[in-house]
């Protein structure tokens, strides 16, 4: 690992620590080195709020003066909320930039690094882009198709069940495997699940982790309109609560909940629930990335709509058996193997008794 | 890594070559030293050949005076087929053995050690331990239990699935992973597969790997003898193929089985076909190692029995999804969480584009 390797990696772990926070923006960090020492640190912390570059920069005051920045997002070449950071980046007297991914978005990539060489900097570019490309992959995938960054994530024995043939299907993961899954929670805009698991599970679906954890809106796909108005995901206001229903859902039903402000019904224009409706209006409302967290027909739903883009696996080290026993996707699936889209396996990891295998759609790693 | 660890390592990284071809003895491997040099080294080559430290000690000849030895096993200290290889440390004149593994059997574990020590050698046990029990863990699983080990194969997608629900299921893992099984069949005494994957696939179960390959025993589990005359496990005869049938199959249908010199049909005790009645006779018969590799009911039986030692699980990173689709562990299945075994999962590789977990029985790792 080189110099220029090594601070990059300093600012990928703190844009790291920012990742879900930031939406619908990227998470990027960055870093002002005069002569070897740091002079100035800054993450972007919220969206509306100064981006990383700025944080550093005004950190670094003066001693930007012929110092690099190290970034890990080209920095932005736009009037947005903010003047673009390119701009700011060569008014402070910085004489080189180091950068780790592009933006993603391919009308503005380059943009950035362009107005930074005309003005006479040096510039180098993809130093550690893969670590940062991960680090933002839902925000790309957003950027690149207006829709959510799909993530399903599922736990299941070796033998690849989620329950007994009797149906006893809790605790088959072990208690770090579960805390690490509400990670996901608080770096998702949304988490999805359908009408059964309401019905089976009333689930509560907030972020349960140490320190405050964000909650993502919490979304049901319920054709028929059959949440229960006593269950928790209409009674607990703690995040929005949208319900996909279908066309022929009447107004008179949708009336009982218009009372909870948290709830918003949403009228597709089919009666079937279309996976793909669905993640245009998400996408349309600045969701960038999706959890899919239950249950087995769902799941089943994204796989063959091909919108899953990640897979979350924790596999407990058991072997329960039973062709009746549940497992993570059901419903008709892939009827032909040659239809079943590739993933990459980009990590395994070991936690607690379990691994976690974490997969993503070709093309996206 | 410290001296001793280092040479460990290197007599460890010998003896895992031999791993599949010393049955039923261990796989071991020794190094002699002298002042920091490398003047003997050995492995135990076949069953009814020297020990390891015969081969190195021989090797050594004089230089084995003042000499330390490695040794990844407990040096042995009853009169087999060989005189005792702890008598031979010691009149070689070595002055300092280090041991990784003791002797599994606890009726003369450690005596090698004492006589060693009596004799007064200088003796260091438990160096690189771990590493030592897992070349030979299927070695101390036999003779501690008197049954084979088992291990337990399969191959599937992400989402558990070993077949569409269609039933395609050709090619879900890649050739790196297939190449793979195949050294298990190599390293294995015995393979089993149930009759019904005889009648639907009729392998050949033979081991296809560069080089030789050595070939297991074929076991059928197949309770009515249904097993075809013509089959492939019937028609060739590269390796001894045995059919366990049950109690009620006549004598007339076994005859005509009996023109073929490496097939053999053993009745059980009862109508049906026990795991634990199987495993004990290929037991008795020196079968050390057994590998599991279809299909799913046969996979149940054993998984219910609590007969699975080791588990090796291929896994292609797709998603099939399909309530009725094939899973890997079929049958009844374990009914409670409680009663499913636990394993340890000992590692997670990379194979290709897929990947490999390898898991143990809680207690064995």
């Amino acid at each position: 690992m080189d110099r220029d390797e090594r601070y990059m990696q300093m600012a990928i772990e703190m844009a790291k620590e920012t990742v879900g926070q930031t939406s619908p923006n990227p998470a990027v960090a960055a870093i002002v080195v005069n002569r070897n020492q740091v002079v100035g640190v800054g993450v972007h912390v919220k969206a509306g709020e100064p981006h990383a570059e700025i944080h550093a920069l005004r950190m670094a005051g003066d001693k930007a003066i012929g110092a690099e920045i190290y970034v890990t997002l080209e920095p932005c070449s736009h009037y947005g909320q903010t003047p673009p950071c390119a701009e700011a980046v060569i008014k402070a007297g910085i004489h080189r930039a180091v950068i780790a991914s592009e933006d993603p978005n391919p009308k503005v990539s380059g943009r950035g690094i362009r107005m930074m060489k005309e003005n006479g900097l040096e510039v180098k570019t993809q130093v550690l882009k893969e670590e940062a490309d991960q680090l933002n992959r839902s925000f790309f995938h957003y950027i690149q198709t207006k829709q959510p960054y799909v993530r399903l994530k599922t736990a299941m024995s070796l033998d690849g069940k989620i329950a007994t043939s009797t149906g006893e299907s809790q605790w088959i993961t072990g208690e770090e495997a579960r805390k690490d899954g509400h990670l996901y929670r608080h770096q998702s805009d949304a988490i999805l699940v359908g009408i059964n698991t309401v019905l089976m599970d009333n689930p509560k679906l907030t972020t349960r982790i140490d320190g405050n954890g964000r909650h993502p809106i919490r979304i049901i796909l319920d054709t028929h309109l059959k949440t229960p108005p006593s269950s928790q995901l209409i009674q607990d206001d703690q995040a929005p609560t949208w319900i996909f229903v279908g066309a022929k859902v009447g107004k008179e039903r949708e009336e009982l909940y218009e009372k909870y402000e948290h709830v918003r019904i949403i009228s597709l224009e089919n009666d079937q629930v279309s996976i793909d409706e669905v993640l245009q209006y998400l996408g349309e409302h600045k969701v960038t990335s999706l959890l899919v967290e239950g249950g087995a027909t769902i799941a089943d739903a994204f796989v063959r709509a091909g919108k899953v883009d990640e897979t979350i696996t924790y596999m407990a080290p058991k072997l329960i058996g039973g062709k009746e026993a549940l497992t993570p996707v059901g419903g008709e699936g892939i009827q032909q193997l040659k239809n079943a889209r590739a993933f990459v396996i980009v990590s395994t990891e070991k936690m607690g008794d379990d691994i976690k295998i974490v997969s993503v759609r070709k093309g996206e790693s």
